[in-house]
């Protein structure tokens, strides 16, 4: 290697009474720029290198490598024993019974028939046992994803009016949400969603919990007509307007009373933690009860609301029913990628969160093609968007799930019910379903994280607070889009408004550093110490020059009223600037003149190696002298100020 | 103020050898969280102070104040005589001569009659000399926004047809433009027209230059029948179709002639400074010389295409023509906010070019609202957005400007022009009109930029690149919106895929160093040291956790192989994060957790102010322990590594 150094300053006489050694600024070996460009490319796009595998393997053992990526079945499967079918066996059958109530009501989410919440409870978690590489989510409809998709497509569809079109255009939107999933993983933009902030997600979520238990008081209280907003105020009209004659006792009753049992089951669960199974399969057994009581009392005579009918049988076909011309194929293809993306959001936390309890790798790319070929899958046999539910795979996890077979059992279970049982679901009261989905959506709502955000960060608590209230107020939407857009608006605050410090020197040390941050670092006299803590960018170089100029107009203020010498010299510490572009050498050229007419001079410490390189290639380091340039701030001001460094 | 500091470490005895004190890492007082927002506020929309000088003010005073800062002309007109008049007298005539013909041509690049160009040269200069703080700039039509301006209009309305209600179309638009640039002043947005990186600006600008003269080719070949696509396949389609009929050769013997004569006094002007005056008034010259030929030989009987009929009077009033209600209203407001933006950041750049040249301030939000309200006025007096001119600033600088006088004077000519001389420019030949416009935007192709964008940054100029080409093969407005994308696409790759580096020690100091750029820095045995070159935020913070473990396992995976003893402890720099949000916090605790099961030590150096803050205020100190915190490397080596710092 090639290493290019510019001599900073012959060694003065002054140093040595104190440094030994004043080092040179190092410039990195010129690349190629095609070499830098993919480089940058490689470390966007293939930041965990995957193919690193493969290097240096045989055709076949590349081919099986190959399957085994994109089927991590066929690596996991040959370990695959007795023991670990026993912890599955017995995950799988738990997060069966309690997804089967769940998806008859989250189906209501979508406003879709009950089937089609048990119909994506077998398909995709099938598919994603062969092609995924977590080994504790437990996939399904969730709700969140099933009150936006229902949302969305009401917006287009009345779901009453057109049924039949409606549920068209809801596999429309599974294909495509499935297609966004796979194409994110495969071009490897699984980084985009790590644009949706956490504290946006944990304001978001806890909204859209709010929401979902707002409408359940239609089925809670058994009132027959209901608003289709979402937002709290119409729900709360369509509420007290339809209290006098609307409500339901029998209803209310029912479903108070299960409600109770399912949260004092919940307080066992969490109490204990080795009762976990008593939350996990209390929502069967208040299905069991229920219908059992219905059937017996014939409640649903007296106005308390009943499933009445699932179709019973398989998945059917629905490859023909989705929208690939025409205008629904747009609005399709809109709702896909919302509800994928946030489908996948989802995912791949609940991914993340239990591979680093247990301690193994998630490669997020991959994990977003099993996602996406799953929903594609599911499209095709009668399923709605399915994902990673938080509750069924904390449930998944508690009970010694070991592998994704967990998944299959549940999958099998689910079919035997569409098989054999769904007649028997007729009597079970609506109220049951509302006192299920009420209890789940309960634990989304992470009050304890919001606290935690507001101690942290103030910025991220109104982010975190403008989607809890974007969704409780007007729509999951515009929740949605209030998140987005106050996370973009803290990245680019970030880039436009970086943070400066003036700098002292700490006493007894050689080291140089905020003064706000350490009050008992000194200024040195006659030099300004400025840290500028950003890349220079064009959004911000324009702020941090004139910025600069304020702080030494300010000090010079203060000197002058105190009747101190003036600044001779400006060292502007470099090491937080990361990279600079033509817009910021420009601030810094426009600087340099700036200061030559109040005859200060501008000394720079510790560029790094891209800033130095660009500097160079600019010919700002010939501009202000290549002398002026130090490796440390110490080194500077000992030539800026000798008499100060010898002073230590 | 009451400073909380925690105790780092106590001071060990190996470190009696080598440093003699330990510093603590401090802890900034806990501020009010609404004084922190405020602050931040404060930071983003008044960085500059403006309302300094109105301290400790008796009322009268800031009343007096008050107008200065909306009407500056009452500061300096104070100090304004004779000395200074004679410099504007000069630099106002030569503008003028320049004006003049450019406006008449610029007005058909935004499909308006010739005078509604002279009429924006008239009102708004007037209302800018009175309210703005530029001593330097020409106000007036320029090609670029008149390009723009005629491409969005022309998409709504078709010129030629419905040649009134277009004309409405665009008074209402300048009236939006005006608005968007007052509100952006008064709300002090100033910092959004940042978002336009140089590059970028360097790109579009060129390809507008670029675009325009293909669009004079009309005019330069007399050709009769011309597309109204700007790209440059529909426009040579258009020029050669008609290369065998629709050509005139004595159109095209007058242009080119004039052309070579203009470019020529350009050439004149570049070489002796002194005579910049020659360029200045070459084309009033060319456009007196070939009316007058014209008149003589009665060419435009022979197909030579003129002027014929520019209206004589001044502006007439155009309140009662802006749409204030419906369709067109919204239409208006979109073309403003885009034409508006685009001549802000034109005028802009021109203020603060010449300022820095002159040495003196310019408040860019005040220079908006100077701006708005001149394009406000314009709207209502028949005028079309008006803004900066670069070619006519330089010219106005050069002949010695001293205030925004130089512009009453133009606006002067330019009234003398409208009562009386506009019906000598019937026989002015449209081809010099053209030659004129090709000579003038010519010097917008800034090709040493590029050059220079090039030698100093990738990303830029493939942004430069992209604008450039954008505007030239597709049409100003797809240009703008990537130039617009690449230059947010880079802020964002910035806080997705930020550079972490790996640290070494320099010999013979305390200092340690990016071993790229210093490949003499030597690692230290046990310890890595890893440097984290950007704020953590959600957006990068999974990514920095995965980054940092790979540079771990690299490096482990090489000792493996020499035979090296193992990683003890991970040294993370974080001088550089200059902030964290919880989704960072979130990333550290895994990256320790991922860490003790690897049993690594997680050690920080130099967490900043607000870093240190949040990381106490969200308990993750106390999680790793308050003495694996340093004040610097150094410190840190000293406790993980005693014997390699003693050796130093």
């Amino acid at each position: 290697m090639d290493v290019k150094e510019i001599d900073v300053r012959s060694l003065s006489s002054s140093n040595r009474h104190t440094l030994p050694y004043v080092h040179k600024v190092g410039v990195p070996p010129k690349q190629n720029p095609w070499k830098e460009f993919s480089a940058t490319l490689k470390e966007t796009f293939f930041a965990d290198d995957p193919l690193r595998s493969f290097k240096d393997q045989s055709r076949s053992r590349k081919f099986v490598l190959g399957m085994q990526a994109v089927f991590p079945i066929l690596d996991w499967g040959r370990n695959y024993n007795l023991a670990k079918f026993k912890g599955d066996l017995i995950a799988g059958l738990t997060i069966a019974s309690l997804c089967i109530p769940q998806d008859i009501g989250y189906s209501k989410l979508a406003n879709l028939a009950p089937q089609y919440g048990l119909y994506s409870s077998f398909v995709p978690p099938l598919v994603y046992a062969f092609m995924g590489s977590s080994r504790d989510i437990a996939i399904g409809p969730v709700a969140v994803v099933s009150l936006l998709l229902g949302t969305l497509l009401q917006n287009e569809i009345d779901p009453t009016k057109n049924a039949v079109e409606y549920r068209r255009l809801a596999f429309t939107a599974t294909f495509f949400a499935g297609i966004t999933q796979a194409i994110l993983g495969i071009l490897r933009m699984g980084f985009l969603i790590d644009f949706l902030s956490h504290a946006a997600v944990v304001g978001f979520m806890g909204g859209a919990a709010i929401t979902i238990a707002l409408q359940q008081l239609k089925g809670f209280l058994g009132i027959k007509e209901f608003t289709k907003k979402t937002d709290i105020t119409s729900v709360m009209k369509s509420v007290w307007g339809s209290a006098h004659h609307g409500w339901n006792w029998q209803t209310i009753v029912i479903g108070a009373t299960f409600l109770a049992f399912l949260l004092f089951a919940k307080y066992i669960g969490k109490k204990n933690k080795k009762l976990f199974w008593v939350p996990a399969i209390a929502p069967l057994i208040s299905v069991i009860l229920s219908t059992f009581f219905v059937y017996i009392t014939h409640a649903e005579k007296r106005g308390v609301q009943i499933v009445k009918h699932i179709e019973k049988g398989i998945n059917p076909s629905s490859v023909n029913q989705i929208y690939f011309t025409g205008d629904y194929l747009l609005k399709g293809l809109r709702i896909g990628i919302v509800a994928g993306m946030i489908a996948l959001t989802e995912a791949v936390a609940i991914g993340r969160t239990f591979a680093s309890m247990k301690d193994y790798q998630l490669d997020g790319n991959k994990e977003m093609v099993a996602l996406g070929a799953m929903n594609v899958v599911g499209s095709m046999t009668s399923c709605y968007v399915a994902t990673g539910s938080f509750s069924r795979s904390a449930v998944n996890y508690m009970a010694g799930c070991q592998t994704a077979v967990s998944n299959i059992i549940m999958s099998f279970v689910v079919f035997l019910t569409l098989m054999f049982i769904t007649p028997l679901f007729e009597y079970t009261p609506n109220a049951i379903l509302s006192s299920i989905i009420i209890s789940a959506v309960i634990g989304l709502i992470d009050y304890e994280a919001a606290i935690l955000i507001w101690k942290t960060d103030k910025f991220d608590f109104v982010a975190c607070m403008g989607a809890f209230f974007g969704v409780v107020f007007a729509s999951v939407e515009i929740g949605l889009l209030i998140a987005v857009s106050i996370s973009f608006a803290k990245l680019l605050l970030q880039v436009t408004r970086p943070r400066t410090a003036i700098l002292g020197k700490i006493p007894r040390t050689n080291v140089y550093r905020n003064i706000l941050q350490y009050p008992e670092a000194t200024k040195v006299p006659g030099v300004l110490i400025v840290r500028v803590d950003s890349a220079i960018y064009f959004s911000n170089s324009n702020y941090i020059r004139e910025r600069i100029l304020r702080w030494l107009t300010d000090e010079e203020e203060q000197l002058k009223r105190a009747g101190l010498p003036k600044i001779q010299f400006l060292i502007v510490e470099m090491s937080p600037v990361t990279d600079i572009d033509t817009s910021g050498i420009h601030a810094l050229e426009e600087l340099y003149r700036g200061l030559q007419k109040r005859s200060v001079e501008l000394v720079l410490a510790n560029p790094g190696p891209v800033v130095m390189d660009k500097l160079l290639a600019s010919g700002f380091t010939s501009l202000i002298g290549e002398d002026k340039i130090f490796l440390t701030v110490a080194d500077a001001v000992l030539t800026c100020s000798p008499k100060f460094a010898e002073e230590v």
